[in-house]
């Protein structure tokens, strides 16, 4: 993986849009979340309403559950009295699921099948699997990927609640959830707060909950405290040549390859922009 | 899943042998570990011989990999004036990657397919992939399994260094390292503790790393003192239910059934042992 990474050249990566990249700042630092509008276009939009709301200045961790999500919101959202406001946002969104196959957005397929779609692959950064028969692609519930939680119907949610993935990826909620993101920096800020010890991992009553300082859009803060990310394009060969040293590690080793690979094992990579291209951006 | 299990009968369960499970003591709790000696037997009694030596105790964290592994073992083995005694147990235990489908050994095929084998399923309550034609099988990869941490050549390890799944399952590294058991309480321990800051996740110099305070084999420790946990059968109908029930869930929460579960996402219920048939016992 090292070996093809230090052969990828400028052009293999992009460097975070900071109007579609979300800083989730916790105590001990900040989560960075790319969002996917293309995907998500109305939840995005509404976080970003939330978040530019100060809706989640004071939000806390709601739950941590092992193997399966973290996810935050307003500890008061269930109190009118004391719920914070959503601004202009919106009490409710209506459920993006899937969106069609076009060749608006690309989508670069992985060769090695999956369980739970027809079809697997990438786009735009994101896991995604498709189905060309309905000719729909959705984002899958991959390690790190940031969903809005909802009540029992489908439209229920707002993005007021968000939940990260911290576990083996549970695909069987592809479809059943919005998902709208993927952590790309401090995954392990989130996969390592406490477990909650109430149902499905909520913190129960008199335990401290972790606490978010606050959230905020990239391109409201100021651009010197911005972390300059770049991410390897899903759509270069650099990123194929990744996947297939992936699929057969070529270290000595391993004794047995695989031949195959998993979508939700396929590393999506990340690094901090070099000074150097920094300067003549 | 909650009426599936409240459905079981007692005899869809099954207590774990005191000789094959590990206990290991954290300052937090107890973590449970089943051994899989119709797998691992050399590695399984060499880990034996080790915890009965009292190898394990001093025991530190050594490693902590986001998304990845925990992997714990004597701080001191690299130097050899300081390192701990094995006692007993051998220095090196030649690799133990797969065996033979037998009847000897029950095989319960999940219908779902797998993308890093020919078949997939359950064996005495473990994950576990096959190949028909080549009439092996071996122990998966998934959450919570446990492997023994080994160096460059594939029999140097000894089961000293121990490793848990605390990520999306690894399948890569099915039978290029021994798997010898699956954590069945405690995982929540062992997932939670602060990522490492070296390289793969190892504790660098200077930072205190998590203690292990001892391991005992459970049938070393007085009865009263046990945690008497009983595993679903994965050969029991029960078991096959459970997983109907997991590939479509019926609760009215979800609008998309994913009509297919992935291997490392089949639940492997544990349960505390009824005080009443703790008795009759």
């Amino acid at each position: 993986m090292a070996e093809v990474l230090a052969a990828t050249t400028g052009s293999d990566w992009r460097s975070l849009d900071p109007e579609n990249t979300l800083y989730v700042e916790l105590p001990a630092g900040r989560v960075i979340i790319e969002l996917a509008p293309a995907f998500a276009p109305h939840y995005v939009a509404n976080v970003k309403a939330l978040v530019r709301s100060g809706y989640f200045d004071g939000a806390v961790m709601l739950r941590s559950q092992d193997n399966y999500v973290v996810q935050w919101g307003d500890p008061n959202s269930g109190d009118s009295g004391k719920a914070k406001s959503i601004g202009n946002a919106q009490k409710s969104v209506a459920a993006e699921l899937d969106r069609p196959l076009s060749s608006e957005v690309p989508f670069t397929r992985l060769a090695d099948g999956d369980i739970y779609a027809p079809q697997a692959g990438h786009s735009l950064g994101f896991p995604v699997a498709s189905d060309p028969k309905s000719n729909r692609m959705w984002l899958a519930h991959c390690y790190g990927m940031v969903g809005a939680g909802r009540g029992d119907t489908i439209d229920s949610g707002n993005g007021g609640e968000l939940y990260v993935v911290i576990g083996h990826a549970p695909r069987h909620l592809d479809r059943n959830v919005t998902l709208l993101g993927r952590v790309v920096q401090g995954m392990e800020l989130l996969s390592t707060f406490p477990r909650g010890t109430g149902g499905m991992g909520f913190y129960t009553e008199g335990i401290e909950r972790p606490v978010i300082r606050g959230a905020k859009i990239a391109a409201d803060v100021p651009e010197a405290q911005r972390t300059p990310l770049e991410v390897l394009r899903t759509e270069s060969p650099a990123f194929q040549k990744l996947i297939e040293a992936r699929r057969n590690r070529p270290e000595s080793w391993f004794v047995h390859k695989a031949g195959k690979i998993d979508l939700c094992n396929v590393p999506l990579p990340v690094r901090v922009r070099a000074a150097a291209s920094s300067t003549i951006h």
